[in-house]
């Protein structure tokens, strides 16, 4: 799961496919794009959306120093790679031994984890968890406690001797929308009911959104109280994101190479199990795609808008970039991947966060 | 990514999770009522769609020691796992490092390697490969060369060097259908294809059909001359197979914990990372599955038809079974499973055969 020190390729046609590659330029100016909007502890870049201290390490580089993480595997790879100043579990976990290995961490790393039940206070306690936030339930229906409910759980965490930094609520119905009026207001009002229950638990965090409404949460901290923003597909981005006019550019991409062609189309070897297939079908540019199989994707040339030339398939061995609908579960396909500039190939680098 | 000698665990409820469990009882079911169907050679099951040399050495124990690969990466574990009797390479490749990766193992297993250009005949010669297959297109729009030129391409394949033992085609558009009669009628009409490419091509082997049409290729193989199948999905099952009434059952599930409920919603730790997504969400037992995310799965305990009563959700920390709707790409997320009988753990055994 290590990087090669130097990659044999120096070219992205020399590598086996599939592969993932990230361009080092796009990378860069999505990095520094969201650290102007929001510098330092105001992001706390959610690193289930590539999986890679290596990401983080050059997430960090642009002044970010928390992080989000949804797994335990994530926390624990982010504060043995060095990157554990503060650390946020976004997600609940009743593993004890799971917690206990958190627990173990807390000498040399800042580990806070969220928490939405009694249940949930109870593991982290036993564990011997020092910090949790209270996680609240905004609106959309999956983890987090009922607000009103928020304040007697962080009694209940500070009675069984834990600190209580805040709150986190997650607004994920709201991160992709065709109206951005309608999805400011619909994220303010979801702050409301946010800050309404971080003034009843207390602590320093009040921690939300994501890539989609980054923005909204940048221009209205003031008025909502949010103290930092749990974006992670800004980095990399997909096509599922790049609907929304944002800021960011698209820099993965999955080379694929073409095993077969006939007359009306072509076949590459990026199929669903080296792509994230819950937001529909992967992208190819002048190509459309037809489906992708196991270990295939059918595609073809896009015909001009005048059709006045059959434009051919591409040729058996030449290569082909695929653009992801979901960057966060494809990452978590590949055990490495590639920054590239252009075709030539900078660096390997291992997503090394992945599984639980 | 090898397994624990003995699992600590004896009893799922112990487990980590997501956790793939495979029970023995029903997966020995599906090998066995496979092999009094298909027996021995007549059956060539598919690695792909299990991607573990332990399921595999399963297989080979109820008679079936020829195997069907989809990637280079699972040709050489099977190899390597003394499991290379013979070997096909049901895709094509024209990635030359991999190639004669496979060249080499030419002393130790029977390797074929399927081909359907120029292109794939002479990558295949040019790294040494000796045994090719014809693969023709007989109606999936994927590779497999047009059936006239067939025999073209094991002329070339003869002439430069290479043994062709005969043609496979997989008629994947006809694995699930509503009608099984009009199911056997084109599966009939694929094979006339297959059958006259195969006496222009020559060699001994004829390969094609799956899970879904497994039985209509052991009824009429006097009349299509199919020497072998090549399923895979029958041994562990999914949803998306469930549907045609086939002699299998579901051996598969992954096991979820309960980590956040609310009055209307439960929320289990297998999100879509653990969940192959493109034949669309799970299934959970008396259950409604709501939407995937990365690492969460919300659901709600089905109402009785009266709604009589209220249901309860299922408490924090109870643990749930979920059906995926397609278990290879679900298979190639983990990096072992677990063989059960019932909640009693037997052994976890490595998916060993991931990556390309």
């Amino acid at each position: 799961m290590h990087p090669e020190p130097t990659p044999n390729a120096t070219n992205v046609h020399e590598l086996s496919t599939p592969a993932v590659l990230v361009d080092i330029d796009t990378l860069e100016h999505n990095l520094s794009t969201m650290a102007a909007v929001l510098p330092g502890a105001l992001l706390r870049p959610h690193v289930k959306a590539h999986k890679s201290t290596a990401l983080a390490e050059m997430q960090r580089r642009h002044g970010h120093r928390h992080f989000t993480c949804a797994t335990v595997r994530e926390m624990v790879g982010m504060a043995r790679a060095g990157l554990g100043d503060d650390l946020l579990l976004a997600n609940e976990v009743v593993d004890a031994d799971r917690l206990r290995e958190l627990a173990t961490l807390q000498d040399d790393a800042m580990i806070t984890v969220a928490v939405d039940s009694d249940a949930t206070v109870d593991a982290a306690a036993r564990a011997g968890i020092h910090h949790v936030l209270i996680d609240v339930n905004i609106g959309l229906p999956r983890c987090g406690c009922a607000p009103h409910d928020a304040a007697r759980l962080a009694q209940r965490a500070r009675d069984r001797g834990m600190a209580v930094r805040g709150v986190m609520g997650y607004e994920g119905h709201l991160m992709v929308s065709n109206d951005r009026n309608t999805q400011r207001r619909d994220t303010l009002a979801a702050m409301d009911v946010l800050r309404s229950a971080a003034s009843e638990v207390g602590g320093e965090i009040v921690s939300a959104g994501g890539t989609g409404n980054h923005d909204v949460h940048a221009a209205n901290r003031a008025h909502t109280g949010v103290t930092e923003v749990q974006a992670g597909s800004y980095a990399l981005m997909d096509t599922y994101y790049s609907t929304l006019g944002l800021p960011f550019r698209q820099a993965i991409s999955i080379l694929g190479t073409v095993i077969s062609t006939q007359e009306k189309w072509a076949v590459a070897d990026v199929g669903l199990k080296s792509l994230g297939m819950d937001h529909g079908n992967p992208s190819i540019a002048g190509h459309k795609v037809w489906f992708c199989s196991d270990e295939h994707l059918t595609f073809a040339t896009e015909k001009p808008a005048d059709d006045s030339t059959r434009v051919p398939q591409p040729a058996v061995g030449s290569r082909i970039r695929v653009i992801p609908a979901h960057v966060d579960p494809t990452m978590s396909m590949h055990d490495s991947f590639y920054l590239v500039r252009g075709d030539q190939v900078l660096d390997r680098l291992p997503i090394d966060l992945r599984g639980w």
